[in-house]
């Protein structure tokens, strides 16, 4: 066994990536930590350690991923080992002492996404939604043509209540956004209605057309999705089945033209 | 090829079509910002610059697809075109100057509506929709009858209440519709409470049975309409398979009369 | 034809129907806006003649029901005729001048209720609502063991508080629905936070047992019960394949037992 | 019969289970009128006499379920039984004059949960939810992801408003939680877009990451849990008409054989 084997051998073992999991996870407690007591001088310290170990870590890890690849170059062929360089690079920088600090270090937060990469089951989840995004494009595109007609009448009509919650187009959008979670939208209604009383009916029928239609198409596209993934199964075998009948139906002509023929030598 | 043909093949090309669509989203993002910005003079020419060219270019759409009818009454015998053909003409009115120019204004926000003639897949969905209505209007006529009566009740009891919510029939509805959206319900129960002890089994009632049971059923009915379509390819084929049984079951039979008589012969 | 016979066909026409479900339509709007303007003594006395209308027609289409009967008694085995009996009766007492005038005007409201007797698809509705009983009661159980604990702890810890919102077991109760509808809860658990800063544990954890988990069990129960109609048509024709290739089977082996007994004969 | 058999007898009657249910939940109802009128000490005694009632009960209960063990260590096997013996043993702990009397008194309120041992309906709901968590820890997983990134991010830029929404890790989980039910959402988004304007985008991206896409995912996962209990069965039968065919296909290829058999023998 060549070196190279016995680190291709380390990159695929389960128990590496269990450590790696459990170190971003125990790096991500910390940092929750740090936020929480970050006065605390000596608690800093440890802080820096554990920083430095982690960033340690990474780095080694990618070392050990880069090597294992018979060919430098297919190292960036896969999407996730991109996205584990680029996290692992901009913990490299040294910003630490430079006017980007604090950014860096919110920097550091994003070290949490590297457990897709551990999880195979999330990068799942992930794909389901991408493949739900075509059936749900329309929707979206339909709920931008409903926001911007009552977004457009809004700013039309409302535009100088003393809110100022539609003073412009993209206010207006957004005050929509929370009528559409139901948040305080009678606050909203109440202030138009004193002006325009009939500015019930503008925000009446933006909640049932957006809110009550809108969200359970949403709702039923999901749901249709996750059930067309666990009824293929069951489609697979109901076509299976119909193969089969077809087959039997040859079987049975070819016998009778048999037996026909039977019949004439007989006669 | 003659000209009506040439014309007749721009209309059904399908770059005309996207053509169109980027320019019905090019103006809307532009009247977006138009009323971002209505103060600055220079902008307002770029804007009207940008109206008069999307007036002609649908001037000119609309004329291109009149024209490569045969029959012009054919024009009119589809309802989108007959749509696209009001909207078209609102545009064309000379409002501008007279006193109904800023609804004229807004009535061009309804171009975007042109959006649906563009694009099937919208089509299909709000094809869907009015499939779903009648299996949904019944449940919106038991809504009804839910609303009624606990807006007679609540204008009865709780009319004299200092909020004003509930001071006639209409108000008591919108008041319960708020409910129903469960915003600050709890803020127009308490008040009704400090006068009548027993409002609270009004309310509680009331967001159990219409909010709790008229939503699910609602969804229920939403979700169940789009399986419905799913489900139907799959019972397509449960369905053939069914039928070529009995071609089966006919072949076997007649099969086995053959067999009787060869073996009648035999004796 | 008796004259028997016509009072029959007249209760059993489609027309008679539609002519009840118009009236009452009628009537409930009229009251409607009865509320909206009880002042104006011109319109009252326009009500005060509906109102004697749709109580004469009410009395007049009850008593055909009951002359159509062959035998009297057989009018109230149906639930919905005692139902219609007990509103029109309950109209015809003579309360106006009385002290239950208020409440006898509020009575005929529930006249509205007549439209299920209209109507067969909200009788189904109800139906279908009734049938769901068995599979949602365990989850109201459930429900009612989270509240109990929920709120007996609750109405121990923060019965102190100045809101008075957990004063005793029923107010604690009450306070809990308004958690489960979210509505304001973070100012209910502000408070209690400032005496036990541990109240979060107690709000949240309630808000994702009782409202995700609850919810969304209720929501399922529902869907999966309208589903079961859907997928009955489904599941009928799968057992009739099932009966089908039976059935073939038989005749198949039955087939070969008389070609071997053919075979037989010719050796 | 000997008094063992009898014991047991009574163990498993469905009676004996039924008054259990009786009073589990008589005394229930008890408890929750002890906390609304704790101050009158006429109505105290009453409550004491039934609170000891229960307990002499509940212990003659476990005393007949232990007795009807063969061996007594089986008893403690049952995960259920260990569950009524703690509760059981913790009520009957003489902590009523000691300074743990309060707390002992709340615990009392646990004697609800022994419902879960009569009615076997409870059971099978929880069941099925523990059944569902292995295809929901990935979507908490991910929802985790998705909160620690805000939170971190939240109580970077938001840590000095005046709300103290945002003072540190924890709290700003608490508030994001607080954003995912809507609740009040658009206060804390104002107070951060008043220093940060940007931040709508924050929170509208998180109202549709979290909210509406999550939600959703939580919703399909436990709808679809439900119904492939209900599938099963179809699926079963659908299997079962597979097997069928083959053997259908098995005998005509056979006849086939021997079909030709006889043809060769004919010539």
């Amino acid at each position: 066994m060549t070196a190279m084997e016995k680190i291709q051998e380390i990159r695929d073992a389960k128990w590496f990536s269990n450590l790696t999991t459990f170190i971003i996870l125990a790096y991500a407690s910390i940092l929750g930590f740090k936020t929480l007591d970050e006065v605390e001088g000596h608690y800093d310290l440890f802080l820096r350690v554990a920083d430095y170990f982690v960033t340690v870590y990474f780095v080694f890890e990618l070392a050990i991923k880069m090597v294992a690849e018979k060919k430098f170059v297919n190292f960036f062929k896969s999407g996730w080992n991109v996205f584990d360089f680029v996290i692992v690079v901009i913990t490299l920088l040294p910003l630490e002492s430079s006017s980007f600090a604090a950014i860096a270090r919110l920097m550091r937060v994003f070290r949490i996404l590297r457990l897709f990469t551990a999880r195979p089951e999330l990068k799942a989840i992930i794909d389901m939604l991408i493949k739900a995004i075509p059936s749900i494009i329309d929707i979206v595109i339909l709920m931008f043509i409903i926001f911007y007609i009552y977004a457009i009448i809004g700013s039309f009509f409302f535009v100088d209540l003393p809110s100022g919650l539609w003073k412009d187009f993209l206010i207006s959008m957004l005050t929509l956004f929370r009528v559409l979670t139901f948040e305080d939208w009678t606050d909203v209604m109440y202030e138009a209605m004193e002006v325009y009383p009939w500015a019930w009916i503008y925000f009446v029928s933006f909640v049932i057309i957006a809110a009550f239609v809108f969200f359970n198409l949403f709702v039923a596209v999901i749901i249709g999705e996750m059930q067309k993934l666990q009824e293929a199964e069951m489609k697979e075998e109901i076509h299976e089945d119909s193969k089969k009948l077809d087959v039997l139906l040859k079987e049975v002509k070819s016998l009778r033209e048999e037996i026909s023929e039977l019949k004439k030598k007989d006669t």
